[in-house]
């Protein structure tokens, strides 16, 4: 089954301590569907503007993503630059051009209003809201989201949350959205706010879900070189989405293995600066890696 | 099989945001004989000042732990007060008063040299080495340590680390320890010191095993209150030494669940003050917590 994914498509122009990357392909629903699409057909829901490089369709395009939701309009793609630290942990924003974004109305697509399985990846809470109630009846619907949203647009999130069945946000963001320090308590304070299932991401710790059938502890891969983690957290979703949408059985069954494949795609997404690393890996690879995951934790 | 024991003895009090609890029983051998007795006979070798509880004297022996390494000398019990910060991450020391540890000279009676399980809980690596010289032919060898003892007493601890099987230390220490951010590398960099089996502790998000057979991500029981963590650090090596030594089978065959048994006992240690909780909870509690880390794993 497809996964539709709306979400921001953007340049990204990133610095680390090794390096300076301009213009690269970035955004959540960029990282999302590429990480989706080595399980599913993708159905990209996205704004860009006229200066949108071709050589990024065509990234899209091999990767068989559907584009009849992405508007090219006139004006600049959404920019964003940032910058890590030594560590790679911490990372500040050095410029936010909003550009095509700040006016962006998704629109769907007939072809895209009967998708099963619908991504809403980190953008405005508004714009997700407007998007999901253009699907019918979808089968599985997850919002991810970022600290910004919880800032500016509390409400909006709070509204979107009563109509997903999924919420996945970063550890730092679920004690901010809870104002409690400890996890576990954090996850109950979220379902109450509508959700059924809820992944906290932890980076390199991993992420947990909690859901109806009980928690998971899912493992991160052990990468001993991290080249850029921008995106990683879109991959995850993504992958875990993708793989979600084409496996047999209920949410229930698959969850675990979809958020330990979704790990493995961010690995990848690690591993070299915006989508590069990411854009050349093929389903053995996250086979193999998701075989290595499987022993590393086995006991 | 028995695991000999020696590490700090002490007397803790402790301050967190919600309480306040003076001298409880504590001290890094205190927390891993404890957890160990659960497992396996333990021998304790220690030094206390006349002012120790007797109501200390016996907790050690409801756990049937040897007390003929224990040295009781004129002076007082090494003392520690520490204050834990709101999110129970985040502790400083209040006061260290060495008493009785300022002299102490560990001599081994007959009985304990020969051990076939050694661990070296925390204390200054010098006196670990010297227990260590007195040990026949152990089967298994672990050191803990802390940051104290790469400030202070580094040539020492590089010393130490030439003689043992396998080294315990936490995330933070193995960054500092080595001059590297990725804890991936830095295991590679533990090993080349010389130990053949090394764990780096995470706290809340478990731990990493780097040893021959590869690499183990070790997960923590997710806790919905943490009341005090000094000792969780302590009870793992502690747990999953006295498990180690009870376990049929090559160290290789046992460790990776030695480890979460453990993570089960340190997990108890955090729900109480010093030892108050531990010193409760039974074997089947144990197993109890374990299964469910098993579940919590699956996938």
């Amino acid at each position: 089954m497809s996964v539709l994914i709306v979400g921001s498509t953007a340049l990204d122009s990133i610095k680390t301590p090794k390096a300076e990357n301009p213009r690269l392909l970035g955004g959540s629903a960029s990282h999302a569907s590429v990480a989706a699409s080595f399980f599913a057909p993708v159905k990209l829901v996205g704004v860009v503007g006229e200066d949108f490089p071709k050589k990024y369709l065509q990234l899209y395009k091999k990767h068989k993503i559907n584009l009849d939701g992405l508007q090219i309009l006139p004006g600049k793609t959404f920019h964003w630059s940032g910058e890590y630290e030594v560590n790679m942990n911490n990372r500040r924003t050095l410029a936010t051009e909003l550009g095509v974004f700040e006016t962006f109305n998704p629109v769907l697509p007939k072809s895209y209003q009967d998708s099963p399985f619908v991504l809403l990846a980190n953008i405005a809470p508004a714009l997700q809201s407007h998007v999901l109630t253009q699907m019918r009846r979808p089968k599985f619907v997850v919002a991810d989201t970022m600290d910004l949203w919880l800032n500016i647009a509390l409400p909006d999130l709070l509204k979107l949350l009563k109509r997903v069945d999924g919420f996945v946000l970063n550890d730092s963001e679920a004690k901010q959205l809870t104002k409690e320090d400890n996890l576990m308590v954090a996850l109950k304070k979220i379902h109450k706010l509508g959700p059924k299932y809820v992944i906290i991401k932890k980076g390199e710790h991993g992420a947990i879900l909690s859901s109806p059938k009980g928690m998971f502890v899912s493992p991160a891969y052990p990468l001993p070189r991290v080249v850029d983690p921008t995106g990683a957290g879109d991959s995850f979703v993504g992958g875990m989405m993708g793989y979600l949408s084409t496996a047999n059985g209920s949410i229930d069954d698959n969850l675990r293995r979809a958020m330990v494949y979704g790990s493995v795609v961010a690995s990848f997404c690690c591993e070299g600066f915006g989508l590069n690393f990411t854009n050349k890996i093929t389903r053995p690879a996250i086979e193999a890696r998701f075989k290595e995951l499987e022993k590393l934790t086995r006991f």
